[in-house]
């Protein structure tokens, strides 16, 4: 007998002995994390109805994509029913409830990435995109691109048959008011106090700042039984904000990012850090390159933003089904499903 | 005396030796990387007096950056001076004889970032900017933001007294001619044989893929006196690109990034890989968590890409002076002038 035979000959009877174990697998985790933008926010502003509010609809968004993974959906589908959720919520800034631009318009962001194909889809600046998630997906599967942006992304969405809706589909009263906050403290040059993502002119140079209250944008990470990850995120940006400004959520590898081989994550911050940071690919590389946890990772990733001066946080899920969701704001709207039996809902800070 | 007295004195003597040293500490290196664009560039195809073009305007376009370094300037200086020049050259896809998009328009999209404060601008989608450099470089100065996109980065040019130039200025004969090259392909449903970046139908999935013929982009990275890093690079983008698609150039991480930590990058070639790849970040991550040499990390980045299926190159330049400009395509025009007494100019793939 050949060496090459003897192999051969090993390798059938180690394969007939692994067909005959009894013992079975464990079972492949699954689940997903979402967050609903980080911020000022504190238990002492919510008035509890308007908590409660909050978290049923977190509640309901996660269990939208837990069932589709339940039933043996992708990763990916999760990602799209959950984010569709947040985008239909007025509660939250993406899709209907979006906050309102310098222009009185919404502008929309979104994009998806599925790390079992390193594929990614993004459009920015859409005004007429029910779910922009959606469009994201369609520009990722159904264009050879991955970013689309303004007119030209809601062309495409024609091309495909989407009807586009009306501007004020996305338009809350709330929203409007507090774009008229941030206009009122622009004009005496200064931020309104409790004003979400508003924008006033520094002073000195004569450009831009931001009020850092809160980011309202909406996110998704999901391992499916398969083993895949996938990350979604979604916004309507910065109240009041100018000049076509797009932030971290549409920008492949700093507010979204998925890859089997490491994580997939979705941010929520004061967007310009995020992208200098390169956030969501700085978790991954550190746990390729560096071989850290996927939460030493986030909290590292999180930390060297906080040096940089920026504010937020990111929810971030690895292929064993660990999950991190750190955050440098007084609270963030968190919370996971995961086959493991974990199920909650946060929005302060640990221990408050 | 006790042991800290005794530290305390010995570092007094040191440091008294070290002043008295009369061994003058070596020059710090200094100097730049500048690419125009990556893809099938062939001898056979090339003219000698085009090549000879080609050359000139690329070692004008060092040559002014080397002035400023050397003069003592800063690298974000540096990288300005020589992408205008290329901007300014109707030879090279950015500014004035950037390519065409589907509508006979140019598109353009640029940003840069400064290694010594991780800080960077970026716009994406302008039509009347002479030097799209210049606005992204006032995005990172003068606003609070990242990415501007569309008319509102225009919008935010005007704010600063920019005086909007009418489209036509960038449009050339020869970029003309290839866009109805494009669309005549595009029409017959196969891509012109010769045209660079054009789309064609892709018949399975309805869906658009690109005929990777040559990518135009142009770059800069620039290492000063100070040993401050800086990266820059412009884009018209595809001929013939449709839907406001946006590549990897205004991209902080994909297209362009910099870092005094580990490099400066400039990226050029099929952007949608690039964006996946997360291209410029990964470089500097492979340095930084896998304490990889730059040549190393480039070129085991530029492997990844090609991995994914995707084809161009990059340009990068860490704090040591040490340079790289790997690529996967049969060419790319690249060049570099260090204070090494190094200047060269390099068209064509080693050794053809």
């Amino acid at each position: 007998m050949s060496l090459k035979q003897l192999c051969r000959l090993t390798a059938l009877v180690l394969g007939a002995c692994c067909t005959r174990a009894e013992t079975p697998a464990p079972p492949r985790p699954f689940g997903l994390v979402v967050h609903g933008g980080a911020g000022v926010i504190l238990r002492a502003d919510l008035p509890a109805a308007l908590e409660a509010e909050y978290r049923t609809a977190l509640q309901a968004a996660l269990d939208a994509g837990y069932t589709v993974l339940a039933d043996g959906g992708t990763a990916l589908d999760a990602v799209l029913a959950t984010v569709c959720r947040l985008e239909d919520s007025p509660l939250y800034n993406a899709g209907r409830g979006a906050v309102l631009n310098a222009d009185g318009v919404c502008e929309l962001d979104a994009a998806i990435m599925d790390g079992r194909t390193i594929t990614a889809g993004a459009i920015a600046g859409v005004r007429h995109i029910r779910n922009p998630i959606v469009l994201a997906r369609d520009v990722m599967e159904k264009s050879p691109h991955v970013l689309l942006s303004g007119a030209g992304a809601e062309q495409f969405a024609t091309s495909l048959g989407y009807t586009l809706v009306p501007n004020e589909y996305f338009q809350t009263e709330r929203r409007k008011a507090q774009l008229q906050q941030a206009r009122d403290a622009e004009a005496k040059g200064r931020p309104a106090a409790g004003m979400p993502g508003g924008l006033r002119r520094q002073p000195a140079a004569g450009a831009l700042v931001l009020d850092e209250r809160k980011f309202g944008t909406v996110g998704c990470v999901a391992l499916d039984r398969a083993g895949n990850l996938a990350a979604g995120t979604s916004t309507g940006g910065m109240t009041n904000k100018k000049f076509g400004r797009v932030g971290d959520s549409p920008i492949i590898g700093a507010g979204t990012y998925a890859n089997n081989r490491t994580c997939a994550v979705s941010a929520t911050g004061h967007g310009e850090y995020f992208i200098r940071a390169v956030v969501a690919y700085d978790i991954a590389a550190r746990m390729e390159y560096l071989h850290r946890p996927l939460a030493a990772a986030a909290a590292e990733t999180i930390a060297r933003v906080g040096a940089l001066g920026g504010t937020g946080g990111v929810i971030a899920l690895d292929a064993r089904g660990n999950i991190a969701m750190p955050f440098n704001t007084p609270g963030m709207y968190r919370g996971c499903k995961l086959s493991t039996g974990e199920d909650r809902i946060e929005l302060f800070e640990p221990g408050r």
